[in-house]
């Protein structure tokens, strides 16, 4: 079964669509072993056997590579869930980050955050495009809370974000745990000051 | 009058507190200018014009002289006051934080934390030095407002920490605004969950 998903897929896929996947898996995996300094595209040409004039017709700059190929690794990692209870959702998502950031997408994002405070566009492209999205998803998330009127409707959403994002990730730059149990620890005290008064502030 | 001062200064300190403070000050003008990457024990024997083996006697490397030059010139920027109101404190504290970091100390702190991610004694002099005596300071800050029942008994003061300063750094990290607007929108959000019920929570 699985055998013939792959064969499904490798016929299935254009060949533009190979190359791409073996570009972004060989780019993360040199991020992996080696951090953004020592990255380039000629190594992940070597490493992928795409050309060089392939990868750049698609990737102008080592640092939109290095950033969508961490971010094509990371973003599954995350839980983006938006039914049921708006509390759980919210501890879904910032644990999800937790976990994936005290993985080895930690050390890529450690050393991708690092760069940016030595390269303008890597800055740009992180906020844009790692942070940027983050936000939107948790955005959504505590919306729903403040729809449902679970949370306060004069919630400072952006605010909350900051809070969280901000603390894994420092945490995960200090190096820190980032384990479960801090995970709860944070967002009870976050959810303590997002709950609508009366009825759902007496659950901690 | 100053001028008095200054030589009262010279007189009265000893040579070795001279040097200390030439090392310290030419340290911080290296990183103000280049950052961590090129800084060296070298160079700031050359600019300081005291002696690399006088130097590495008291800094045995050049991450232990690097954070305490970033710590000697970064300190004095934050606001510890602790009598008053909590909430003013904790306000004129997260305030100076963001502060220092929006100025000419935030370049520097953003490229030792950098650095950080690729020296695992930068991470933890960072950690030890920098975050743990800022942490110990703000605990002052939020235990007195626990104390005085202004926030509630149960404040689970080092996520709260966690929380402010993680949004802090990480913003300086990204290349968001340190704006005085958003420290108060940050500090308004964390209060709402730290305040304790009845009486305090109505002011926003």
């Amino acid at each position: 079964m699985a055998e013939a998903e792959e064969e499904h897929r490798a016929v299935g896929r254009p060949r533009s669509e190979l190359a791409r996947r073996a570009v972004l898996d060989s780019a993360y995996a040199l991020l992996e072993d080696e951090g953004i300094d020592d990255f380039s595209i000629d190594a992940v040409s070597r490493r992928s056997g795409v050309a060089r004039t392939t990868i750049y017709r698609r990737w102008p700059s080592k640092s939109v590579l290095a950033i969508d190929s961490f971010l094509e690794c990371f973003r599954p990692q995350l839980d983006a869930a938006r039914g049921g209870d708006p509390e759980e959702n919210l501890r879904a998502l910032v644990a999800s980050l937790a976990a994936a950031l005290a993985g080895p997408s930690g050390r890529v994002a450690a050393s991708v955050v690092a760069h940016a405070q030595r390269d303008a566009e890597t800055q740009r492209l992180f906020r844009e495009r790692f942070s940027g999205p983050l936000r939107r998803e948790s955005a959504i998330v505590l919306g729903a809370g403040v729809a449902s009127g679970h949370f306060r409707a004069d919630l400072d959403v952006e605010r909350v974000i900051d809070a969280f994002v901000g603390a894994v990730y420092f945490r995960l730059l200090v190096g820190s745990s980032l384990d479960r149990s801090w995970v709860d620890a944070l967002c009870d005290t976050l959810l303590i000051g997002c709950r609508a008064r009366g009825g759902h502030d007496g659950g901690l």
